[in-house]
């Protein structure tokens, strides 16, 4: 693991690091906040996930994050949204490739060699964390935006016992039903429509809902609402499956940084209640 | 005045706005919050300004800014650092000409034509303000970082009726006497000094002390700290003159936007008590 970069906020500790992933098989950067509180004595994981074109810095510089953090006494974790670099396969458009891993396993060429974000985080990426911070790794949550919400539902749905609080800020979470998730799944796991409900939040949900309570905060002057996001779909699949759900519609908050920075200490208090 | 983008957060409204200006003779962006209180009526402005290569993004990203504005009540400016344009003239390095306008009104060429930030943001933005926004124009404070200290503490101590209150993130006291300042002055300025002591904080407060208790936070791992910043020049300065000063010295902490929004809420608390 190499240090990158290290800043002191909130009276915690922020620091930026590379690693190579056998996962990926690429230098994967990630950075790490880790509060006060953690000085005497390892504190519950969060881990973010990020959405569409992001990296570790767009939560950190822009989210709100290290305040809500220290205040909670809760270690964040802000993975990359893909792998990178001049060896990774990449496509022009913003929402596929480089920065747009959708949390899964690829199994279609060209993508197939290293886009595997859904293991990278859940057997990869915990074990630096345990090695490296001060963490407790029988007390870990996991939230996220938009993309990065659909990472957050569907690794919470798929591992309640890992990660047992979950959240979300603008999620998607059908897929299937979306372009956004069409496009992606096809090019990640082919046009066979079988392998992609493990990926789905709804199709998931359906299936198993968890013990947890999951908050979910969506904008209304969100532009990608209607099309992309459909919160309405995962609301009502919660109902029938008996899952515990407030989905909070906040009038007039739209997709970006200054929504999530609005709502982010409602949300690490949440985890933190949550995780004890 | 022409609305670039409009934004809710924190329950209040962050807009970015175009307008001709007069006294710099370029179009000109600035950013606005207005805090919930405002809707029942006027409320205390503060001047937020940035420091090299800024504009008002980074502050409305990245400082915490809108959260503490908020809770307290004021709305922020955020001004652009210096004018911008093929027209305007413009030097290779960071700390000269567009992004480095150091707040001052430049007598040589090829700058004289557009840089006076400093007329720009007493004379001309404040009338726009008080026309468009629910301001209390009787109650407004200023404050800043690095340059933008610089111009927060000059702009205080030249205006201290106006600017009632004044507070500064890492910011440089002694232009005449460190590298950024000595280079920008000769070049605004040109190389006769006696013109640049209404440019420098410790100069100014030597000439007249101002009745407000002026708050500056500096981080003991800013790299720029000896050579550019130089806090304690200051401190002497306002113990000579009588001035009332907090120079709280952080340990750990970098001259980042990270050290910024750790103490933003403290900076706008201090301002809205002292403007009531």
């Amino acid at each position: 693991m190499k240090n990158i970069s290290t800043f002191r906020t909130f009276n915690g500790t922020l620091s930026v690091h590379d690693h190579d992933s056998a996962v990926t098989g690429t230098v994967m950067r990630f950075a790490v906040y880790v509060p006060p509180q953690a000085e005497t004595g390892p504190v519950p994981v969060l881990w973010y996930l990020s959405g569409l074109t992001c990296n570790w810095s767009n939560v950190m510089e822009k989210g709100n994050l290290q305040q809500a953090a220290a205040r909670h006494g809760v270690i964040v974790v802000a993975p990359d949204t893909s792998p990178r670099g001049e060896s990774v396969p990449d496509d022009e458009a913003y929402d596929l490739g480089q920065g747009a891993g959708f949390y899964l396993t690829a199994t279609q060429e060209p993508w197939a060699k290293h886009f595997a974000m859904d293991r990278y985080i859940t057997d990869e990426l915990p074990d630096i964390i345990a090695e490296h911070f001060p963490a407790d790794m029988s007390r870990q949550g996991i939230f996220g935006h938009s993309m990065g919400g659909h990472g957050a539902l569907t690794l919470h749905l798929k591992h309640p016992g890992t990660y047992r609080s979950c959240s979300a800020f603008a999620p998607i979470v059908a897929p299937m039903r979306v372009p956004w998730g069409i496009k992606a799944f096809t090019a990640y796991l082919g046009g066979d429509r079988s392998g992609w409900a493990q990926y789905d939040a709804c199709e998931l949900v359906r299936k198993k809902a968890s013990d947890a309570h999951i908050l979910i905060d969506q904008g209304l002057a969100d532009t990608f609402l209607e099309d992309q996001l459909k919160p309405e779909l995962f609301e009502t699949a919660c109902v029938d499956a008996g899952q515990q759900l407030t989905l909070r519609r906040q009038a007039g908050y739209d997709h970006s940084y200054y929504f999530i920075a609005t709502f982010m200490d409602d949300h690490i208090a949440h985890h933190a209640r949550a995780l004890g």
